[in-house]
């Protein structure tokens, strides 16, 4: 009998093992050699990116009906996870990709579908967000034929650098609404800035797009759709953040961990002749493990409501809907202040020659503290006191 | 095809429902009446232990071979934690049942397995508890027929009073070691105590037994087992003391919004016209709730962990045996803390009428400070902190 | 040259010393002695209340003109930090009355000044306080001759109970303004009830008192000043609070210092000798010092900036008074927190027999947790937030 | 009457003015204007160092007989704070200049003191410090004439590079003895490297010093006195860590408040018009200033305890001495605490943008995470666990 389990119970007896590729922890140990280095210079990492493309991660979000992996949620976010701990830029990058795929699954028509789901698939299409809706300096103007022209900036472009396909929001003041479409990166009038320069998370290509003149076709333009399913994205764009918060905590205490068996002498008043034996580190890492424990065990709870809302497909309620993005809201506080405490523990933890810039350990807390900013905490949990109070489900949001 | 599912995600949307029995929320809303009563009465409960009883609740840990109810344990630990949510010292009489019925269930031969497996299903027995294993007050002296004569003490004695049958364990002088027994609790020359008198968990019924040369039938001697699938039994006890507090959290959780609904006024200075819209009032229910949430889910996962091992029986390696002693660790700290912390922020969230004595919204902090107190928090970050700094895992022992 | 030196400094230095009555030190045993019985009792401690009456301690805050001991604000505060760390319900009736003398002193006329804190001196009196503004069922009517008549209710009388003067406040229909005066307890027509029953603080006599056609001669009517100065009597009010939230913190502190020197065991797995040993419970310690060391500090600085705005007299402005307020909600956060926290952890430092009811240890939380709910922490935290972001300084009110 | 006042009240009340300097506020402004930009840039400061040594305060810690300004410990820091807070490498190269004043001071004989003090006031002298004392690897020879030759190298020199004076330890295999000395940093043998590259912390000139073949005169060679006085040097060394880590709190609040005040807007679902009036944002700032409040209380009350303690010279007590340690240590705490706290939670108050790279608001999470590693915090809160639970005061160490 294939009695059904659970499976983050497993995960506290084996090592995890996404099944999705061949070759992931090859793809992370390569990833893992350069990321300080890379911190440093931010920039574009192409090299890196075509190693993701290669080992087939691409297609993780794209349905097995055109090819792709077809990951289930869970496991989808465990990939980004671990990418996460060695190098949270381009795990961000990647699941970006993924939230693209998403966008044209859920408000593409069947044709749009087959085009750019199955395009990824053959051509290994990085994808790039021109999305940002806070930003509302793109204007579209209907160029008569179902198509529009796009006019005017977005910041925040998450992947757009050296991607093939964008997918873009914008103004339309003639109806008042936002349009949205699926254009090539490296269509007429398009112009990829390099003016992303952050304290961290430096190599998402986030920098902003210049749009003159730029030709949107009638069969590029998605029609959004506003059903609790399709508004499911926002909620898998939100699990991408929590995942990335998840593995930055997991990446910082295995880097704390290792330096610490390597590099740690035992404090001169310990009474104790290694450092891993020195009562309070040990106690230190206690609490990080279990912080990050937390985190990642709430953010697997997350993504198996979305999934299981996802397998509802159109005919999932608004209600089923919000609690899924309940438990997304739950998993990203915790994930938020996981990331942002072990990576500054891991400073209290490997002492003050881990100081030294080359090793660039801060990086950690530098991209969970870029990475937690994009929509307030607080807010987040008056949406958990909320219901907890009152019992009133969060509302469909640009962040919920 | 029947797709495993994460059982703990659907929690998130749907009223939970332990299956196990048929009007738990009727049994629920009967303790939930006189728990505040009996909380300042202390002593008995006997007519609530028999409403217990009636639901059949006393078999949730007995195999269906005996007619039990054979609930797998994250669905026993559910009921649990439903109990203590309104009455944390029934539950705890409950959890400490099924512990007993598991050390017969573990420790047994088939004759006794069948004797109190099966009598504990037929005569509705509650089970005593005379396994303090730091207490070794109690002699036992072989008889000569494989059986003993037992003369001494026990304290913290979980259960005893109004039981039916107890488990015992003993020092034999003569061998040194341990000895383990099950006797019923009306056996000539046992007396159970009323002595039991803490600040919380009043009705715990755990006061001191002492035993006037108390025959030990040679039937009724158990062989406490060492494999790794024994002393699963001690992680069973340890899961019962986390779903205790995650129950109690939940349960305070759950005064404070109802008292806040039903009673709460806007502070003079908010700004607000009804309590339930205060900013800060709803931020502490979401850092209630986080709270809660969190250490469910550890404790689901620990469940789910323990039933992985219990269902490879006799084969469990000490190494799987010793990762669900990890994840019940960290279960426990999570749980721990949000006992405690719910239990008090709860008074800030209602006020200061709440503090009326006969209210007794006082029992959830103090049940968990009782509670929270059988072995040291700190020692449990330890051993996470060794497995996480040096990859140790934690060694059996009386707690792990 | 007598340099001006920090007190607060030389107290990490030597024993410190309230120099305003002789034997301190024997009245605090005599307290300490019986706190737990009279815990456990509630109702009126008679004696114990005359003993502090006759260490002379009534006169605290009546000025030496008067004859009092006139004790400046940190040394009036550092007598009930120490009495509220052994009986923070007694230390409470001793701020109160000393809080009534002060709104003798900022309210009463020369001559009522003259025969109130001249008569607390003469007759030991004990004060009770009838003017919780927030209830608002006591109803005065002018009887014409500059008196009033009083009639209806008032909760929370604190005091009130063994005073042999009060202060009340009552609501006048007529004018729509509250009237303020001073009447002995014993006067016909007031009714003090002993119905207060909470879970802590269980000996402060805050019972509920009704007024039948209670006649106030035109001598005994306080006009309410409304200067800057004056309203130092509400931050005088709140000082007291904060020192009893201190002291509690330090009494539990030392209960639980002198608990785990007396009977702490080492635990079993810890590897130490002696409890006092232990790397984890001298953590403990650490932590619970801070925090107590912490409030203590905080309200040592904002007694000072009460003493120093006292000084002022009358010429004290409004920005200086708002900067008193604000000094006074930061001490009463920390004090708050360090009273809970420390009344908490106290069990985790002495492990499970601590909670043997008749030891009553729990009496620290439960004096902590009735006692803190005054007014909102949160509100708090929004004084000092509004000030630290926008400059905005405390504006006078019922709390601040 | 000139009564005693305690200063930190009156710091409540009014704009701190640390009295020493004339124009401290135009020096802050013109550090706080190139902060970030020398941030990135790290090296050496000489111009702002050019600016620190004008504005007279190279002699702060030299005695007014020597024409120093002498200050009281308590002011000296305050001034330190002041500068840390706009730039905490800088106001740390101000600190340890002082820290080498004073040995001087303690273990110089009057021939040294006039020389070396009486020239640090006339020639605006910056100190360096080559004490380092867990690095053993420059050996001292003696050269017959009680003078010394000096071979090997030092690392964490900070303040070397720039400075006109150093003093050195170095280890004596002949004696197994430290030497100490005091040497002018340009003398023949000694090369001051550029090799301090950290994450945080970057000005403070403290790479390695080689030295070969470095004669020291017999007239450069200190002394070092063990009494409890001398050894105070070690605790003026740790306070000023203590106020280099407030002065990032209160820097990093006041970058906060100014930063949102300029630039922040209310966030989409808040419902206020303005960023300032958001609750939770307040809340934010009123945590923010808590934790800066209470370092820089127990700050100051380590400095007045500080202050009590040098003014007793010589006859200090090694109890009394140990005293200012413990205060030393818990203030170490709160301030560690703080400096990391504020400075991450900056970026909860100030948002997304706030972390574009040229801000540099990182620079005050950086500067303290490099500067809080000097020694770990579990054994500063071990030894007040120690006080605490044993009436263990500290031992003399070289941190404390």
């Amino acid at each position: 009998m294939n009695e059904p389990r659970h499976p983050e119970a497993l995960q506290t007896q084996q090592a995890c093992a996404a099944p999705v590729v061949r070759d992931l922890a090859g793809l992370l140990d390569a990833l893992r050699a350069s990321a300080a280095q890379r911190d440093r210079d931010g920039g574009h990492a192409a090299q890196e990116k075509q190693w993701i493309a290669d080992a087939g991660l691409l297609t993780l979000a794209v349905p097995r009906e055109f090819g792709g992996l077809g990951a289930r949620w869970p496991d989808l976010y465990e990939t980004i996870r671990k990418i996460a701990a060695v190098d949270s830029a381009l795990a961000h990058l990647l699941g970006f990709t993924c939230l693209q795929v998403v966008s044209v699954n859920v408000w593409g028509n069947p044709e749009q579908r087959a085009r750019y789901l199955g395009g990824t698939v053959e051509g290994r299409w990085w994808w790039g967000n021109a999305v940002n809706p806070l930003d509302t300096r793109l204007v579209a103007s209907a160029s008569g034929d179902g198509g529009f022209l796009l006019d005017g900036q977005k910041g925040f472009c998450s992947g757009t650098r050296g991607s093939r396909m964008m997918t873009v929001s914008a103004h339309d003041p003639a109806s008042g609404k936002p349009v949205f479409a699926v254009v090539p990166t490296t269509r007429e009038g398009i112009a990829v800035h390099e003016d992303w320069n952050p304290i961290g998370q430096r190599q998402t290509d986030s920098g902003s797009v210049s749009f003159a003149q730029v030709r949107v076709e009638p069969h590029e333009v998605l029609v959004r759709a506003d059903t609790p399913y399709a508004s499911l994205r926002t909620l898998v764009s939100q699990q991408v953040l929590i995942n990335l918060f998840v593995g930055i905590a997991q990446g910082a205490l295995e880097e704390a961990r290792g330096y610490v068996n390597q590099h740690g002498k035992p404090w001169i008043s310990s009474g104790v002749d290694k450092a891993t034996d020195d009562p309070y580190l040990i106690q230190r890492f206690g609490e990080m493990r279990l912080q990050a424990v937390s985190a990642e065990a709430l953010a697997t709870r997350a993504a198996y409501a979305l999934e299981d809302a996802w397998q509802q497909g159109p005919a999932l309620s608004a209600e089923a809907r919000a609690h899924v993005a309940l438990a997304t809201s739950e998993a990203k506080i915790l994930a938020h202040r996981a990331a942002l405490d072990v990576s500054e523990k891991l400073f209290d933890a490997c002492g003050a020659r881990a100081t030294h810039a080359p090793l660039a350990l801060d990086r950690f807390w530098r991209n969970a503290r870029v990475h937690t900013l994009h929509d307030p905490l607080d807010y987040r949990v008056r949406d958990v006191g909320r219901y907890a109070l009152s019992g009133t489900l969060p509302e469909v949001s640009l962040y919920t």
